[in-house]
C-alpha cells in the first residue's frame, strides 16, 4: 500500500486563542484545508512530492491572510521583496530565489530556477528578468496591496524599527499578529518514496537594505533530503541562517541516527530555545512520521496523509 | 602558550605549473604571502580571529589577480556583483552581502552588517545604502576594471554561457585560469581558542538573473563554530549550496565525532567527487589542526601557524 503525506505550515509565533476572532479563526482553518487539500489531491492521483509541495505553497501564497505572495508584508520602501525556496530529495536539487518584486507566485519560480536555470538562487531584478523570460506569472503592485498589511507598515514605516512582532491585537486590527513569523511551507512524502520541501514568505514589514531572511537559504529554512528528512521553518531567519537549522535537522538524522521526531526536539526545543528565540518547523521523513515542531504559543499548521490523518490546527495542543 | 593558526585559499581548479610562467608563479605566490602576512600579524599581536580573516581577505581582496574585489570577473551586464560572508565561531554570528556592487572589499561590509544591522544577509542596492550610512569605502566602476577580467567577458558576453571554467591559457592570458573557481576565503584560530572564517567572490563571469552562489551563505561557503571548526570553501557554488558543504563538515566533527582531517576528507574526496565536482576548501580547528583539501589540480593556498608553519602553495602535493 502507497504511503504518502503532506504537512504545511502558515507561520509560528503568540498567536492565542484570545487573539483570534471566531471568524476569523475559521478563515485561518479553511485557509489551511484548501492549502493541505490542493497539495494532497497531488499525491492520492499518484503526483511526486515536488508537484505537491508547489501546490499547497502556492495555495498559501495566494490567501492574503498568510505572508507571502497576496499578503505580503510592505517593505521600508513601499513594496513587496518575496524569498522562497523549493527543494527535490530525490536529487538534491534546488531553486530559490530573494528580494523579487512582482511575482504572483515565488515557489513556481523557484521551480523553475530549478529546472531550466542552471543556477539554485536568483536574487532581484535578474529573478524577475528570468521569470519573464521563462513566462512566468507576473502580478501588479496593487495585487500584493492588502490593508492590513499596509496598517501595519504605515504604522512603522517613518521609524527604523522592523517587524518580526506585529503588536496589533483583535481589537484594532482584523489580523492578530501577536509576535508571529510570517512565512508559509509544506513538506511531502510521496507514494514513490520521494520528499520534497518549499518555503515561502514576504519578509518582516518594514525590512530595507536589501534583507534575506532563511526562507530562501537551502539548509536554512528549507531542505529535503531522501535519506533523511524534508524540513520547513517558520521564526526568526537571522536565528535560522546561524543556525543552518533545516540541514541540522538532517544532519542529527544522519550522523547520529536520531528518529524525526528526536531531531526536531532537539533543534526546536534545545538549540532554538537557548538562542531565546520562538520559532517552528514541519518534517516529514520517508516512513511517514511526521513532526509539526513548535516552541512558541501557536502555528498556523495542517497535516494529511494516507493513514487517514487530516487535521488543521492553530493553536497549542491539538487545536 | 598561545597557540594560533590562519590558512587562506584564492580558488582550486585546474590550475597546472605548466600554465603558470615564472613570473606569474611568483606573483601570486606573492600575493598570499602578503594576504597570510595581513592577518597573521594580527594574530601575533594577540589579535582576534575575526579581524585576522577580515584583515587576510581585504588582501585578497585587494589583489587584482583573485576573483574578489579588485580583479572580480565580470557579469553579464558588464558591472561587478560580489558575494561575501564572515563568521564568528565564538558567537555564531554572521554577516554576509549579495550581489552587492561599488564596496572596495566587501568583507568589510559583511563585518559591519553583523555588528551593526541586526541582520545577517543583505544583497544589492540595499546592501550598498547600508555600506554608504555605515561609512564603509565605496568605489567606482573603474576601479574593478582589470583587462584580463574584461577579456574574459568579452569573449563570451554575447552567449549564454556563464563561465565557471576560463579556458585561456597562458599563451594568450596573463591570467591562466584554466578550470578555476575563483574565491578567496580564510579560516583562524586565535590565541584565545576562537575560530573565524570569511569568504569573497565576484562569482562567475558573464552571470547574469542576479546569481548568487555558495560564498555568501553561512553553512554552504562558509561557517565557524568554536565546538568544531571554521571553513572557507571554493568550488561550484550551486553544488556547495545543495550540499551545504561548510556546515557539513562541521556536523561531520560535533555529530559523528570526525576528526578536522576525517570530515573534510569525507566532504571534499567523497561527497564531492560523487557529485562530479572539482572544489577545494580549508578548515582550521581549536585544537590548531589545518586543511588546505582539495580533489582538483591545484588550490592557491597558505597556512601561517604559531608552531613555526609558514608555506603557500599552487599545485598539487605542497608546491
Amino acid at each position: 500500500m502507497s504511503k504518502f503525506t503532506l504537512a504545511i505550515h502558515g507561520g509560528a509565533g503568540t498567536i492565542l486563542k484570545s487573539m483570534l476572532t471566531p471568524e476569523l479563526e475559521i478563515r485561518y482553518k479553511q485557509g489551511l484545508q484548501e492549502a493541505l487539500d490542493a497539495g494532497y489531491q497531488l499525491l492520492q492521483k499518484g503526483g511526486n512530492a515536488l508537484d505537491a509541495v508547489e501546490a499547497a505553497v502556492c495555495a498559501l501564497e495566494d490567501n492574503p491572510l498568510f505572508n507571502a505572495g497576496k499578503g505580503a508584508v510592505y517593505t521600508h520602501q513601499g513594496d513587496h521583496e518575496m524569498d522562497a525556496c523549493i527543494m527535490d530529495g530525490r536529487t538534491l536539487d534546488a531553486g530559490a530565489v530573494c528580494g523579487v518584486k512582482s511575482i504572483k507566485n515565488p515557489i513556481r519560480l523557484c521551480k523553475s530556477v530549478m529546472l531550466h536555470s542552471g543556477h539554485v538562487m536568483l536574487s532581484g531584478e535578474g529573478a524577475l528578468d528570468f521569470a519573464i523570460q521563462r513566462g512566468i506569472e507576473t502580478a501588479p503592485d496593487e495585487y500584493f496591496h492588502t490593508p492590513f498589511r499596509y496598517e501595519q507598515w504605515i504604522e512603522i514605516r517613518d521609524s527604523d524599527a522592523y517587524q518580526l512582532d506585529h503588536r496589533k491585537s483583535a481589537e484594532d486590527s482584523p489580523i492578530p499578529e501577536g509576535k508571529k513569523f510570517g512565512t508559509v511551507g509544506a513538506v511531502a512524502l510521496d507514494s514513490f518514496g520521494n520528499l520534497a520541501a518549499a518555503t515561502s514568505t514576504g519578509g518582516m514589514t518594514n525590512k530595507k537594505y536589501g534583507r534575506i531572511g532563511d526562507s530562501p537559504v537551502v539548509g536554512a529554512g528549507n531542505y529535503a533530503n531522501n535519506q533523511t528528512c524534508a524540513v520547513s521553518c517558520t521564526g526568526h531567519g537571522e536565528f535560522f541562517l546561524r543556525a543552518v537549522v533545516a540541514y541540522d535537522v538532517s544532519c542529527l538524522m544522519e550522523y547520529r541516527g536520531y528518529t524525526l521526531a528526536q531531531a526536531c526536539e532537539e533543534v526546536v526545543k534545545n538549540k532554538l530555545v537557548k538562542m531565546g528565540r520562538e520559532n517552528g518547523l514541519i518534517a516529514v521523513d520517508t516512513q511517514k512520521n511526521y513532526q509539526l515542531c513548535f516552541n512558541s504559543e501557536g502555528m498556523y499548521r495542517g497535516i494529511q496523509s494516507s493513514s487517514g490523518i487530516n487535521h488543521v490546527a492553530i493553536y497549542g495542543d491539538h487545536d
